[in-house]
């Protein structure tokens, strides 16, 4: 077999076999196929796309590239979340203690953020002492004794997307579909995953800017999901203005704990909600959606949920004390209030330049080296379709640098929209595709 | 300028500016720009496309990445020739002297072989102590004293396009036919060219398969030409069956001096003649193709083509009674008669079949480190159309060892198609592209 001839039936719409495919990532992993070959391979299936089945082919074959979690000792169905990421989404944050309070077992991997904001494990590192680092064993052993633990990734979990991935973002080629579906769904089948409730975003903050887009990734890793055996549900929601109110880390834990009390934000609450109770359907645990809610809010309402998440802070090290307390959170020193200039109602809060911002202001990080500042970031106050009076706040900045504030001041100029009409109502949740 | 981006704009179909056309040679040249780029650049043009002003930006740029050939101090318009290849093709053999004594100078590099045969240097070398590496200035001076002189490839001419030519080999990006017009025309103009004709091959035995792709390729060089102000004219000929008779080095060399006195195939004096007048008229010496053809069949009838081709052995260092004793040339141990097995007409001669023989018997080599049998080959008697009896002599096999002429034979098994019906006539030359 040989890496041209591959390339060439890709380049001319032809289906690889699964021998080829496994082929290509193997001889990737180790290098005998070089960069160039894997390159050029990836732009014709930008252009020329591939089946279900050959995706499905290439997220195995990425997911055996190296270690695989097995969450075999763990007992129950093993439900995964992934979200393709967007401004201000501290979903996990919430889902990833619900769920568990519900019996769902959560070990959960999860990144640092790039570009935006922090990632989950930035963010709840605001709890001092909280520990993102764990053996298998310790990582194992916390979900058997409360149900939850949430974790950095660690270990030589898909090289093959790892490498890729990186390829792809210096060739231009990151926005080939099937590329995109199998890079999420290897990493979250080598992460141990039964099944997977994906959170597709789709607007002006989201990778996806359109609908269809969404849709089409969407259906492509569900589809991967079905030929893999792995129980794949994607929720399709609105990433035009930022989730919640709150922007930044230390900032996005306090709404989180809110949340999983049942005072969150709507926006959030209705999200945590669709997500969390369709993971319990796909865990067995409830046989429909409505029954799920219902559980979930009675979580919240008891406390029970805001509990789990206390548990978990203590297990790996932190104050069960700062989820009680939020004031004992990282807190920033300049407090300042963004104004609305004129009176109207809002139309559109431009979620990519709220990002923008926020990572001005120093909350999230353009490069891994970057250091994190977890107290700093924004509240909002008026969202979409909000009326607001001249004077009025609509962004509460907290900064520690008088500096990056102005900076981000000037990120924020252009964010908000302000109309003298009501603005049409947006859905948050545009579509749910399963299999 | 990010190459990335360069990229994205190509795979959306997007056109390349001067600039960045220059940055991307420039960048892949020097090594900043990786292969595993400038693959996906190649891909996304496979798919994608150039205009023409990007075609031509590129073999300008690619052109100016090396060296390049001062032929401003010979008198006249430098006209040279380039063929896309194919089996018994030596054309440049009978062309170059053929016009050197009709007045156009010919500072004339070639190719090793790689593939079907040696290439024009290697049949060069059937003259005994023919030398095909010489200075600049004695190569210069050659031309300035006779005429004529052709010699191997020497120098860092287009180290861009040798670059991409290699990695577009191992990539499946061949097939882009912006590349391969200006992969081609970098070539020819930075060896001086101020004017040049294109021998287009199509047919089983080329890498142009139908006349449409052959055209397609024909019009790309064509335009690059008219972009950078060098007068540029193709002619497709037929590539299904071999060229002339001969297919192996010495008996190539034998076959064009045939031609140069006028006792040439039908088929390789026709293709002279046409290529050969144009050449004539591209140089302004004459002005018309009727009046070319003339003159050259003048130069063949009165010895004086023989006689320049005489003159260029004797000053690369060759005997010139070679030339005239055409038996001084290699021959081979071994001559086999391969004959027909049944009465009719030839429908085809496989030329990609025949070619493949002759590199089994030596004649050709695979890889640059082959040693070449220059005594070797095919003498064709019967082509297509021609009338066969059982028992009567398709092809002469000229071999030095046993075992490669067995090898050969069952190559050349499937080669000839015989059918009892007269073959509809095919044409030697399809179509002539001028700007």
């Amino acid at each position: 077999m040989r890496m041209v001839d591959i390339i060439a039936k890709k380049r001319d719409g032809g289906e690889l076999t699964t021998e080829e495919i496994q082929f290509l990532v193997d001889g990737y992993t180790d290098g005998t196929i070089p960069d160039y070959q894997m390159s050029a391979w990836a732009m014709a299936v930008l252009f020329r796309g591939m089946t279900a089945r050959e995706t499905a082919d290439l997220t195995l074959a990425m997911a055996g590239s190296g270690e695989q979690l097995d969450l075999s000792s763990l007992e129950g169905i093993k439900v995964d979340k992934h979200s393709t990421g967007g401004v201000g989404d501290k979903t996990t944050l919430v889902v990833a203690p619900l769920v568990a309070a519900a019996g769902i077992p959560v070990a959960k991997m999860s990144g640092r953020g790039l570009g935006y904001s922090g990632g989950t494990i930035d963010k709840l590192e605001s709890f001092r002492g909280f520990q993102v680092e764990r053996t298998r064993e310790q990582f194992l052993q916390q979900v058997r004794d409360i149900g939850v633990s949430v974790i950095g990734q660690s270990g030589n979990l898909t090289p093959a997307d790892k490498k890729l991935y990186a390829l792809r973002d210096v060739t231009a080629t990151v926005e080939a579909v099937p590329l995109i579906a199998s890079s999420i769904m290897s990493k979250k089948i080598a992460a141990g995953a039964d099944a997977i409730l994906l959170d597709v975003k789709v607007g002006k903050g989201a990778f996806m800017k359109n609908l269809e887009e969404a849709e089409t990734l969407a259906k492509a890793m569900v589809a991967i999901g079905s030929q893999v055996g792995r129980k794949t549900v994607a929720v399709i929601s609105d990433m035009n203005q930022p989730l919640g109110f709150a922007v930044g880390n230390a900032l996005e834990v306090k709404e989180a704990v809110e949340t999983l009390a049942g005072r969150g934000p709507k926006d959030l609450t209705e999200l945590v909600l669709s997500i969390g109770s369709r993971m319990l359907v796909l865990g067995g645990l409830v046989s429909n959606v409505e029954e799920g809610r219902g559980k979930l809010e009675e979580l919240m309402a008891s406390g029970k949920a805001v509990d789990k998440l206390a548990e978990m802070v203590e297990a790996q090290g932190g104050d069960k004390a700062d989820v009680y307390d939020l004031s004992r959170l990282p807190q920033a020193n300049i407090i300042h209030e963004f104004v609305a200039k004129q009176d109207g109602y809002v139309e559109a809060i431009d979620a990519e330049a709220v990002g923008h911002a926020s990572v001005v202001l120093g909350a999230g990080r353009l490069t891994k080296e970057m250091p994190i500042d977890l107290a700093v970031g924004f509240v909002l106050h008026k969202k979409r379709g909000d009326q607001v009076r001249a004077g009025e706040t609509l962004v509460t900045i907290h900064a520690n640098d008088e500096k990056l504030l102005q900076s981000a001041l000037e990120e924020l100029e252009d964010a908000y929209t302000i109309s003298t009409e009501i603005p049409a109502a947006q859905p948050l949740i545009y579509k749910i595709v399963e299999a």
